[in-house]
């Protein structure tokens, strides 16, 4: 028997100061590949054969290179080194890259050959509250746009210096937890933190802070590694097991914001009835209405030992949302982890996660699961664990009753340890020209088939294109779509067509602009005419008081300075 | 042994027409007498003997007047007669005093003695949409002054016309149910609709809409039913089962707004990342931003046959509410009702359910449950069955490990049918001059004990006066507390006086200004301090977007036009 060939996946981390070093995902050092049952299917869908993959192109290797010159004047640069210090400003060609690139899929391609849009036109790194009120007084008097990187993990160019001026990294200094209040069960943190550094620091509160349990934050985006609190917040992130901890709109008590008009801390109380919450209309500002520096965040008990796994198979994805619904509207509690993958990613998941092809996958098509009309179920309940375990059979209950085979949490062990891994795959397939993406919509559970079918087909109707679907929020009023696209082509253009014609059909069909990727300037063409010209009026009226001269994050985020649609050309 | 003396108290409906039929609260011919243990306990604490209750005072049944003439023009009447139907407008000096009268005491005690302040100049019920857009524009064009009345049951002055102008009813055309979508477990409603009416049809929503299950609405505060599901939203109210089902803010999944500048509808998806929510922004505006007129509200299963009742006896209120954050962090789900009073609302409270003297008491007294220390703790829990029996008996288990003692359902059951009935008390000790009060407040746990003894201080410094306080809405992060005051004086401006030294005492010690009653005119001279100047900036740059002249119940309401705290004498 031959030897099978395995691509040359690259296990080299990137060159210092290489382009490689800004698209590449998280760590240097870390890479997932794809397995061989996927690297198979992957030959088979693009019908390629192992000599395609012998040589790799647009790796993006070289050092960074670019003439954009530095649009601030020196005694700018100096009023602002003076404020936040001579080691925290930077107007290195490389460092202004590095923090004016986001995660998109258009800006890794464009990197890796050697194409720099736009940069901001210094770096600063601000060490505390007085610094950021300071540059943004300054920037303000001298209407020098602000920019704010967090984690640094937008896929929507909600980071992308339009219009030049600064960009303030706030995971650099600003990243402490400044106090746990045990008795309100809150974590007082600044907004740079990024996910670990406050998970850990919560998972081991009673030696760190002499609680009496340890907590956990609840909150576990895809990019929770590479992602801030502050960010989370601003983009109304959805973490992994948000159907049971909430959304990040759902879990700020209060927050500290600096703006162009001034510094303010909303209340921490649970709940009140004082007019408009002004805490939650900050929300989903992304950086339009000024910097989020401080945030006092709900926390949970921290009971892995409670924990209670399940899996299903469902003989269709209408079973398997029917159950979902059931489930969602049920009231004993809602899982935390609770995904359900359509027929093509259960297909392309059961290989990814080992099961294909086992003796499980045997019982499974014996028993009428048949491939690409199968549909899997994971997820896990959490909390108190009469609690969890009540969750799990009345799951189990429901699941039985519209034909769902109980496959063990076993599934849902496969998936865990990968849940922030998935994101290293791109670095793999981008270097031999094949492109996976995503994009994401809220559905109420009556459109949820429309909404689905309609983008399905959009995306399939193209040939050669893999489409895979998951719900993984759950609400008793709906639930989220995620697709994560698969396409082989080397013209941007056709790509960045083709990603403008799913937004499209979202929105045509009914689904959100987005459940919890925000949006950026990538959706912003498409959100005065989904929300109405009367709510953009509101927004745009709160982004004039906070910011009369348009400085922070201007040009098309949130569609709020977006004339023409056109925020690629904004300069 | 003589034939105990019971006062003559009221079961004469009020006479057409009469001040009292604006003032008394609820059914004209529903009564709720003190009990004669309540009797007794006000004789002793106002040092008072049956003779003083021989005679009523001030009970307002003489037939309304006043001289306030109408300020519209005939040509503006005219025109908004031709709008809404001339049989749907109205100029009598009764109907505007009527609708210009909400339920706060001094408003009860001020027409008791025939004194009108504010009223409006004409009362209008639309009977649409259309005809709510048609008036608000006519309003605007003309810089005529509206105000919304969906209930009345506004206790801070929400209603007050302060400027004259036009009032709108919603409650009396504005009432229907649009839409149950059972699929997305939603119903959508005119904003006018009154919670039984609601209730009543969620309940049997089976034979009324055909759907699988009947439902709930959820929400239940004291003034259900006489308070109306817009009013709920804009002064972000809260049930009596709030620890559950959540706020009116969290039971909102979308709504139509009719603003001077344009009529809008939110989305109604579950979750969104699609910007700060427009939908969050719009509640608490209390008709200071234009005109509720549609609500998408999330309903729940209708399951009373789950539902499971416990109550316990505390030695202290420390301990009580030391077993209720325990409950509420203990990630078990929630209880439905979930009520904890202190030592002196449970001294009286059991009087009122009839336990005192009782061989409960006596056996709670040979415990070590002293009157005047012991705290009563009472609930029920909802949702799926093994949910509901599984938060009884985590209940159980904390409420013992905190020296709690079981007491069964019963005081809940006691409670449950005098629950939108207490209201009704009221009425009969103004009767006889005895003022009876609340105000309330949101705390975080770590300090809710200093608010509580703060403001119990103030009260109970003044001579005579009874202070009972309970908790009844609870989060992870904190509670509220509910102070209920009873005096006895004839000078109103003592009562007003004392007032606001209740509040200045709430919000001094670290309380928020209100958990769910809002904010009015009554407690607005509060507010800027207490949000913060930054705040109240933003709330006043949406206002003036909405409403650039100022027409929307203007006066006073939430601050927005407040200049010199006399919102009094705004006129």
């Amino acid at each position: 028997m031959a030897k099978r060939f395995i691509p040359d996946w690259t296990e080299k981390a990137p060159e210092p100061y290489s382009y490689r070093s800004i698209f590449k995902w998280g760590d240097p050092h870390t890479f997932k590949h794809p397995n061989p049952k996927l690297y198979d299917e992957l030959k088979q869908i693009f019908n390629l054969d192992d000599s395609y993959f012998d040589k790799k192109k647009n790796e993006g290797r070289e050092v960074v290179g670019y003439k954009k010159p530095v649009k601030l004047t020196g005694t700018q640069l100096k009023a602002l080194a003076e404020i936040a210090g001579y080691d925290n400003i930077s107007t290195k060609e490389y460092d202004r890259l590095k923090y004016s690139t986001g995660k998109t899929l258009e800006e890794a391609l464009k990197l890796r050959k050697g194409v720099v849009e736009r940069v901001s036109d210094c770096v600063i790194h601000p060490r505390s509250v007085e610094d950021i009120q300071k540059i943004v007084a300054y920037c303000n008097k001298y209407k020098i746009p602000i920019y704010v990187y967090g984690g640094g993990s937008s896929v929507n160019f909600g980071l992308r210096p339009s219009k030049g001026g600064v960009t303030l990294v706030l995971s650099t200094h600003m990243n402490k937890i400044l106090a746990l209040n045990e008795t309100n069960q809150t974590v007082t943190v600044q907004a740079g933190i990024l996910g670990p550094a406050l998970e850990e620091a919560l998972n081991n509160a009673k030696k760190l802070f002499g609680t009496k349990y340890n907590y956990t934050c609840g909150h576990f985006p895809q990019s929770f590694e590479y992602s801030s609190i502050g960010g989370w917040i601003v983009t109304l992130g959805s973490g992994q097991a948000s159907s049971y901890y909430g959304d990040a709109y759902d879990l700020v008590i209060s927050m500290k914001w600096v703006t162009p008009v001034g510094t303010f801390t909303t209340k921490d109380y649970a709940a009140t009835a004082t007019g408009p919450k002004v805490n939650d209309i900050m929300k989903g500002s992304e950086g339009t209405f000024g910097v989020l520096v401080e945030v006092t965040w709900k926390i949970y008990r921290y009971m892995p030992e409670n924990r209670r796994r399940f899996g299903f198979i469902f003989k269709t994805f209408e079973d398997a949302v029917n159950a979902s619904r059931e489930i969602s509207q049920g009231e004993f509690g809602m899982p935390a982890v609770f995904r359900i993958s359509d027929e093509e990613e259960t297909h392309i998941g059961l290989k990814l996660y080992g099961i294909d092809g086992t003796i499980l996958d045997k019982i499974m098509q014996m028993r009428g699961y048949k491939p690409m009309q199968r549909c899997l179920f994971i997820g896990s309940a959490e909390g108190e664990k009469h609690f969890t375990r009540n969750i799990k059979k009345q799951v189990k209950k429901i699941c039985k009753k519209y034909g769902g085979m109980y496959i063990t949490g076993l599934p849902t062990r496969m998936w865990e340890p990968g849940r922030y891994k998935d994101p290293y795959i791109r670095e793999d397939l981008n270097d031999y020209g094949i492109l996976i993406d995503t994009l994401e919509t809220s559905v109420k559970w009556d459109n949820i088939h429309n909404v689905h079918k309609a983008v399905r087909q959009f995306i399939k109707n193209r040939p050669q294109t893999v489409c895979m679907t998951h719900a993984s929020h759950f609400y008793p009023q709906g639930t989220n779509l995620y697709f994560i696209y698969i396409m082989k082509t080397d013209d941007i253009d056709e790509y960045i067509k083709f990603q403008d014609g799913i937004i499209d059909t979202i929105a045509k069909s009914g689904g959100s602009l987005s459940h919890h990727h925000g949006v950026g300037r990538m959706i912003a063409p498409w959100l005065e005419e989904h929300i109405g010209k009367e709510q953009m009026a509101v927004l745009r009226a709160i982004k004039k008081h906070f910011d009369p001269h348009n400085i922070m994050n201007p040009g098309g985020q949130l569609a709020l300075d977006l004339k023409d649609k056109n925020w690629r050309n904004i300069k």
